[in-house]
C-alpha cells in the first residue's frame, strides 16, 4: 500500500518535533515537507530546531529544507495530508486557507476546536464525530480534524467508560508538564522548584472541550455532554506528562470495582482496527500505591509504536457518590502529536483521506 | 521579662532546624537544649545535621552538644518547654513520659493531635480550643499541645473566615514540598521532574485534622465541623511551600468579592495580642492572575519574624455554588515549627506556661 | 548626609531587579529613576517586571513608573549616577550617551571592559584601577566603571591573595547558575535536569577580564598578569550561585596551609573604609569535606547589607605545583550588581562621585 | 547457540536495575537469578525494587523471585557467569566466594578493580588486560573482571585515541548525575537546584584507575600509564549522564583536527567481533557549539542494544600544548552495566566463559 505523503505544519515547536518523532518508519504515511516560520524557510530543519524532544533529533529530519507555509507549495509537492502544530494566531488563518486548497488538516491547534462542525476526535471516545468531515466537505475541498487539548485528552479518555455510571460532576485539578507550553515556554527561572497556578485559557479549553468531545451526534450537531467539568491548572517542573487530580461524582454510589473494571476492558475503534498508533489497551489500572508518575508511566502504551498513547491511572478511591482517582496522559503524545496521527489514522482507514 | 528556657525535641530534622532558625533571638524563648537520636547524644549538632533550611547553619548552635532525649536532663537544666519535632514513632512514647513529667509540649508530631483533650491549635481559628489543656493538667503536671498537619494548616486558615457563609463540601488537590518528607526523605532520583501522587497518611490527616481544627468547643470536647473535605495529595519538586487546589462547596450561592473581603480582614487573637510570631495579615490575596508561587510568596507574612507565617490565596473563581481558589503556605514554618511557636507564644501570653 | 540620586538602567533584567534588593534603604544611594526597554516607559515597574530575585518584588519600587532610557531625563531629575543592568548591545550606545552628558555609570554590561581607560574594578582586588578615572574625565563630563563579568569576580577575587605565590597557570571550569542568562535566558524545557556546556563569549571574558583585573597600573595604563587562565564554563540547573572548579599551578610548590591563610586574611579597602556593602571577609574558607555549596553559602558575607558579597572557598587539595579547590560566588551579586554598587561606594568614598 | 544463564547481583539497586534492562532478549545471556539483600530473599522483585531506570520495569522481571546471595544457590541452578552491582563493602566478601566456588564475576564494584591481577577491562581500550584472567585461574576456578569507575570510563575512552600523542598531564572536572549515587542516594532537599562538590573517593579512583587502564601489559603484570590525572567532582542535579570538562596538555603542540580525527576513527575489538552491546563508534564528536548535553547525546550508539555505549565528545579546544573538551558518558550503561555485559560479551568470546 502507498504510503500518503504528509506535512507537518510549525516543524520546530515541540509538537511539531514530537510529530517528527512519531512519524519516522510510520506505516501509512511520509514526511515529505516541513514548514516553520518564515525566517527559518529554506535553512536545514537541523539547523533551526532547538530539539527537546527525547533524545536527539532523527537522522531523517536533520537535512530536510524548511518549506515556506503555504498550501500551494505543498500541493506542488503532492501533499494533501497536513498535520498542524501551529500556534493558534497562525493556525487560524493558514489552516483554513490549507482547506481551501483541498488539504485534509489534523490539528492540534485550538482555534478550529469548538467550531460547529469541526470534530474534536479521539478515536475511542467519539469515531462518530469524525462524520462532521462530511458537513465540511460540503463547503470546501479539504477539512479540519483537531485533536483536544492535552488535559482534555487525558480526562476525556478516562471519563468515557464511566459515562454509563451518570456522571454529575467532574473536579479536576492538573499538574502540567513544561513540554505543554512549546518553546521557548516557560523560562527556567520561573519553572525550576516553582508551581504556577496558572495557564492562560487551559482551564476553559479543559470544561468546554471535555463536553464536545463526550457529547453525542444528533440532528445537527454534537449535543454536548450533560454534566459540568471544573478545572484548576498549574504548571509544574516536569518535563513531560500531565497529570490530573480527578473526582467524578456520580448521580448514585458506584463501586470502586466496577470503576476499575470499566477502566480496564474499555477499547474502541482504534483498537478494533488496529490502528499503527492505538495502544493495546488506552487505559492502564495502576494498582500500587503511589503510580501514576509521569517518571514510571510516560511512555505506558503498547506495542513501541503506541507508546504514550495510553492513559495511566491509579488511587482510585471512594467518598460516597464520588469516586477520585489520579491520572496520567503524555501531554505531546496522547495530548497532541500522537493523538492527531491517530485521528489521520482513523480517517485514513474510513477513507476520508486517501 | 526573663526569657523561657526551652528545649528543641528531634533537632536534627527538616522541622527541627526550622526551630532553631526561628528561635534565633526569639522574645520569650531562650533555645537551652537540643535533643536528637541516641547516636547524635554528646556530639556537635552543627556536625551531626544536615543543614537544608534557608541558608547556612546559624552560628549560635553550630557548637550546641546534643543531649540525650530525656525529660530528667530537661527538669535538670531548668527546662520547662518543649518544642517537639519528634517522627510519630517516637514521640508517641517520648511526648507522654514528657507530659508525666512536668514538661509543656508544643508538638508538630501527630501522634495525639486527634487525642480527645489534646487540641490542635492555631490561634487564629480556634483559640478557645487551648483550654483543653485544662482538662489534661487535671490528670498529669504538663501538657500537649499540637499544630495540625502541614497541608491542614493553610487550608483551615483559609477556610475559618468561610465559614460564616456555610460550608457544604471542601475539596483539595495537593502539590507538596519535599521538606515535608523530612531528611533524607525523598530520593532525588525520585523526586527530580517527577511528582508522586501518594503521601502516607496525608490525605486523611487533611480530612480529619481540619474538621477537628474547625470544630465548636462544647461540653465534653470538641465537636467537628460539619461538613465533609476530600483531598488528594501528591509530592512535587519544590523544596519549600505546599501549594493547594481548594474547591469549597457553600450551601448557597456566594461571591467571590465576599469571598476576598472575608480572607482580607481576617485577623485573630495573635494578631489582637500581637504576638512575636503573628503576621500583621493571616492570609493574603494575590490579585495577579498566576499567584500564589511557591517561588515568590514562600515568606509572605509581616514583620520579619513573621516571615513564611501568612498564608497567600489567589485565583478566586467561581462556579455556580462553588467557589475555588490556589493556597501557598510555608510547609515547615506556618505548618510545622512556625505553627507551634505560635501556640507556645499564645500559651505563654494566656499563662499556660511561665 | 545628603544621599545621591541614581538611576538603575535595565531594571526589569534580573540584574536590574538585583541592584534594586539591594539598594533598598542604602545609606548612601538612593533609587529616583528606572528605565527599561521602550515599550515599557511610563508603566508601573511592578506591572513590567517578571520579578525572580529572592522573594516578592520590594514594595518601595512596585509603583514607580519606568522612565524612558534617556539621559537629559535623568539631569532633569538630579541624577549623577546610573547603575547600569543594559544588555551589551545597548550598553554599548546607551552607556557613552550619558557619560557625554555627565552621568557616572557603574556598569554591569561588558561593552566596556576591555577598553583601555575604562577600570573593571573590584576594590578588595585592584582599587588603584579607579585612577584610570582621571583619565577617561579629561575627555567627558562623566565616565564608566565596570564590574567584571560574574565568573571573573569570584575568580579574581580567589585569585588575589595567591599572587605572592607566584602563579604559573589558572585552568577553571565552572558550574554557572541559570540567573546569569537573563530573563526569559534559558528554556526550562533545556535547563531542566541537564547540563548545556556553552555559554556565548563567556570563557573568553573570563581569561581576559581575570588578567586585566590582576594587572598592574603603569604609565599608560594597565599591564596584564603574567599567567594564562584556561576556561570551560557550562550552565547547570541551579537558580543562582556559580560554582568554579580551580586548580592554580604556581611556579614552586607551595603549601595548602598558606594558601589556605592567604584566603583567610585577605581584605581590602572595602574592608578599611567600611563600605556599607562590603563584607567582613570576602573570602570564607570552608573546612567542611563539601562546600561550598549554592544551597549553603550563596549568601555568604556579613553583615546583612553584604550577604553575598563574600565568595565562599573549599576542598582545598594539592598535587605537585598544583592547588585545586572549588569557589562559590553569588553570580549576581559578587558577579553583578553588588559589584558595582560597591564599585560606587569606593567611588563615592574617593569622591569620585558626590 | 545456547544462551548461558547468568546471575544478576545486587539486582534492586540502580546499576542492578540497569544490568536488567539491558539484558533483556540478550542474545548471548539469559537472566536466571537475581540477588538482593537478605531481608528481599524470597520475594517478588517487583516487590522490591524501586525502579528509576528509564520507563517501567520490564515484565519479563517484575515476578521473579529474590534468591539470597549465595553462590551454592547459583550452582545448584547451573550458573556459571554473574554481574555484580553490589555495594563495594559486601563486594569485597561476596565476589571472593564466588569466585572459589567458580563463578566469572564481572563486576561493577570497587572492591578489586586495583587488585595486580584484576583487570579494569575496557575491551576497546584495553583488551589485552582480559590476559590477567589467566593468572586468577591459577589460583582459583572463577575469576573477576571489572568495570571501571563511571567517570574513569568515559575518560579513558577519549584518552585512549590520543596516547599516540604524548599526553603529558590529564587535568579534569566532572558534572555528575545522581543516578551514580545509587538509591536511596542523594536526598532530594540536598539535590534540587544544588550542586555538592564532593563525592567520596571519586577523585582518587579516577585518577589511579585511568592510569591503570592505559597501562601497558608487561612481564608480571600492568605498568601504569605515564601521565598524571588531576580530578575534581561533584554532584549535579542531573538524573543520568556524567558530563567531564577535560583539559589534556600534551607532550608537543598538537592541532584539533588532528585529535577530531583520532577520535572519529577510534574503534576497537567489540567493534571488529560485532560485541551485541558495541556501539558502531565508540566516540562520537559533536560539532555544535553546545553539545555534549545529557538530555541530548545520553543515549548515545549506534545499534539500539548498545544506545548509551557510546562516548560523546564536543568543543574540542586548543591553548598551546594544551587541548580541551567536553565529554559526556552515560554513567550506568557505558559507565557501569553496560561495561560489564560488553566485558562479558568480550569474554565469552575469547571463550573465557562458556
Amino acid at each position: 500500500m502507498k504510503k500518503l505523503k504528509v506535512a507537518v505544519l510549525g516543524a520546530t515547536g515541540v509538537v511539531g518535533q514530537q510529530f517528527i518523532r512519531m512519524l519516522e518508519s510510520h506505516p501509512s504515511f511520509d514526511v515529505a515537507a516541513l514548514t516553520a516560520s518564515e525566517k527559518s524557510a529554506g535553512k536545514r530543519y537541523g539547523e533551526r530546531v532547538r530539539w527537546v524532544v527525547s533524545g536527539d533529533i532523527p537522522e531523517f529530519v536533520a537535512d530536510i529544507p524548511i518549506v515556506d507555509i503555504d498550501a500551494s507549495s505543498l500541493e506542488r509537492r503532492d501533499i494533501r495530508v497536513a498535520f498542524s502544530a501551529l500556534p493558534t494566531e497562525i493556525a487560524q488563518e493558514t489552516e483554513s486557507r490549507y482547506v481551501e486548497e483541498g488539504i485534509a488538516v489534523f490539528s492540534n491547534a485550538s482555534a478550529y476546536r469548538m467550531k460547529k462542525n469541526v470534530p474534536i476526535l479521539i478515536p475511542e471516545v467519539n469515531p462518530e464525530h469524525l462524520t462532521l468531515v462530511d458537513i465540511q466537505k460540503e463547503r470546501s475541498p479539504g477539512f479540519i480534524v483537531t485533536n483536544s487539548n492535552c488535559t482534555a485528552s487525558g480526562l476525556a479518555l478516562a471519563l468515557k467508560p464511566l459515562i454509563p455510571f451518570n456522571i454529575a460532576y467532574v473536579t479536576i485539578t492538573t499538574y502540567q508538564a513544561l513540554s505543554g507550553a512549546g518553546l521557548p515556554g516557560i523560562p527556567s527561572l520561573e519553572a525550576l522548584g516553582n508551581i504556577i497556578p496558572f495557564i492562560e485559557s487551559e482551564e476553559e479549553k479543559v470544561e468546554t472541550e471535555t463536553k464536545k468531545i463526550l457529547g453525542t451526534m444528533e440532528e445537527g450537531g454534537i449535543s454536548n455532554a450533560g454534566f459540568e467539568v471544573n478545572a484548576s491548572c498549574a504548571r509544574v517542573p516536569v518535563r513531560d506528562g500531565h497529570l490530573e487530580s480527578v473526582v467524578v461524582e456520580f448521580e448514585n454510589e458506584t463501586e470502586i470495582l466496577d470503576i476499575e473494571k470499566a477502566f480496564i476492558h474499555f477499547s474502541g475503534m482504534p483498537q478494533q482496527l488496529k490502528l499503527p498508533t492505538a495502544p493495546q489497551n488506552p487505559i492502564i489500572v495502576r494498582k500500587e500505591e503511589n503510580r501514576p508518575q509521569p517518571q514510571l508511566d510516560l511512555m505506558a502504551g503498547y506495542p513501541s509504536r503506541a507508546a504514550g498513547m495510553a492513559v495511566s491511572v491509579g488511587r482510585i478511591r471512594k467518598k460516597g457518590n464520588k469516586i477520585s482517582f489520579f491520572l496520567l496522559v503524555h501531554n505531546t503524545i496522547r495530548g497532541a502529536a500522537g493523538a492527531s496521527i491517530l485521528n489521520a489514522e482513523f480517517a485514513y482507514e474510513k477513507k476520508y483521506v486517501r
